[in-house]
């Protein structure tokens, strides 16, 4: 049984830099046609050059036939013409509240429509997507739905800007999605797969900790259905998140899950499950496409219903399914 | 500024066994009168031979002047011989559902009260307490509010009873403490200390992972409020439940928070913190004697307001609060 997926694309990736983006960045390029980068490094891509930069080292390191889409971050007071000038470089500017995830402390501390409307108009009238990492800083658990009103906000007050919320993990989000025209909304596998018992119910399970955090079994079912489903609004993005294992155990076990390698051979398994599979090229895929309005390269990535074993470790990474066995492998890719 | 505190009692206590047992008792028994040494060894401790075999363990390795309150592990069939044979070298017995917390596999699966009635009945008869771990199987979260229903239907069900709902970490459990007489309940330090947000808020920390699990901060509030009246339905147990740094870190972290050297000094601190230090007494002694009516060890504990420097190891077990200073030091014991 065979499977093919045409341009697969990772619409939320972390390719980090240094020694991490040469150990992680082929094992998105190799399978996929395409990821929209995030900004989120140590300082922060916010200018032309270091975006740049990141873009060059990322095509050096990349298989080919692979694009990598760049992304800002957001900063409130990016001028219309520095906007205009990088429309054709950049996917989205990804907006971070301040401290709510890895590398995000310079990110956003005031929702205040009227403080962020600069840049939020350059971008709506410059057709510049806006991608939102949604949490307010309550309870951890809280955060998303907390977030809720904030989404709400930004879509009325700017209704030509396309705003997606990243990795949803609740089932509040789930519900505002269809409400505003403008809201759409990348899903991760790690959030469809999983809740917070995984992290907390038995053991403490740091591979499985992440921002937002995974949250109860009804959210769950709620982006399942709507990836299963290959909604019109909804995307795959993996929100894919190398940290050392050393940093991902001990004493302070860093937020994210990496999932890049694992990412197609599991949506595979988890699509035909559930009786699905035929609704999988739209999601990792054509939704994209249109949502973006992007034609990224051609890729043709054969799946074959073979087990594949995960691997303990990617180099020093752990990844998501460590050790475990899925029904379906990559068999090629051209 | 000195506080003495004449036999402070822990409730509520972990001192496993083998080279564990060594490292940590000392570090109880010099600073306490008494305290309730929990059961749940592997294999647990359900016979007379291996309750005294533990009992005379833990008192080799004691300070002098210090009492091992013993207790069983809960079997549904105990018969009433047995128990009133042992009624004098146990002060409880503690219930826990089946994979609820460390070394709790055999516990019970089934809470049908005809199903535990032979063990219970004999218990209540000889006026024997009931401890309960109180968790359902449900989500990390939600499990002590779920596991309400059956305290109350024990309550109700054997209301000679004595039921010590064992570290409360909910709301629900405060506010069902007063509704049946028979109802009565420890309080950790880390549970008044934290909420879940201070596990997984920020970064991931494996030490302030336990079971129950920390909640919110409204669960933390009306449990802090408990304690620092002194309500005389609680009483202190630290629950402090030791395990090596390697246990709580890496991929899979054991539950539990090691806090038995710190506990009498972090009191006081929060006690002094809310203007309730003259609460304490009663809070880590006299409501104990009152509810078990036990006569424990002379032992007269003078504190001191000098700075204490938590270690951040001892031996090889990361204490709560590692590395931090508290206000309050321990100054004499006689």
């Amino acid at each position: 049984m065979k499977l093919i997926l045409n341009s697969p694309l990772d619409m939320h990736l972390h390719l980090r830099d240094g020694e991490m983006l040469k150990n992680v960045t082929p094992l998105t390029s190799d399978n996929y046609s395409a990821a929209l980068v995030m900004p989120n490094l140590t300082p922060p891509i916010t200018t032309k050059e270091t975006l740049f930069k990141y873009r060059d080292e990322i095509l050096a390191l990349s298989s080919e036939n692979f694009k990598p889409y760049m992304s800002l971050f957001f900063q409130k007071d990016y001028n219309y013409e520095f906007l205009k000038e990088l429309k054709d470089e950049i996917l989205v500017v990804k907006l971070y509240p301040a401290g709510a995830t890895t590398n995000s402390e310079s990110g956003v501390v005031n929702f205040n429509i009227e403080e962020l409307r600069p840049t939020l108009e350059a971008m709506s009238e410059l057709e510049i997507p806006l991608s939102i990492h949604g949490e307010s800083d309550g309870f951890f658990l809280d955060r998303e739905a907390e977030f809720i009103p904030v989404y709400e906000k930004l879509a009325e007050a700017f209704p030509k800007l396309k705003i997606i919320m990243e990795h949803i993990s609740s089932k509040e989000a789930v519900k505002i999605l269809d409400k505003h025209e403008n809201l759409y909304a990348s899903i991760t596998l790690h959030h469809i797969l999983y809740t917070f018992d995984d992290v907390a119910g038995g053991k403490l399970n740091p591979h499985l900790f992440c921002k937002p955090v995974l949250k109860r079994e009804k959210d769950r079912r709620a982006i399942l259905k709507l990836a299963l489903n290959a909604h019109p609004k909804v995307m795959f993005g993996s929100d894919s998140a190398p940290h050392s294992q050393e940093a991902k155990e001990g004493a302070l076990g860093a937020a994210g899950v990496f999932t890049a390698p694992v990412t197609l051979q599991a949506l595979a398994e988890l699509f035909e499950k559930h009786n699905k599979l035929d609704n999988l090229q739209k999601f990792v895929s054509n939704n994209a496409k249109k949502i973006y309005n992007i034609t990224p390269p051609q890729k043709e990535v054969v799946l074959v219903k073979e087990k594949f074993s995960v691997p303990k470790l990617y180099g020093n990474i752990v990844p998501i399914l460590a050790g475990q066995e899925l029904s379906w492998s990559i068999e090629s890719v051209k």
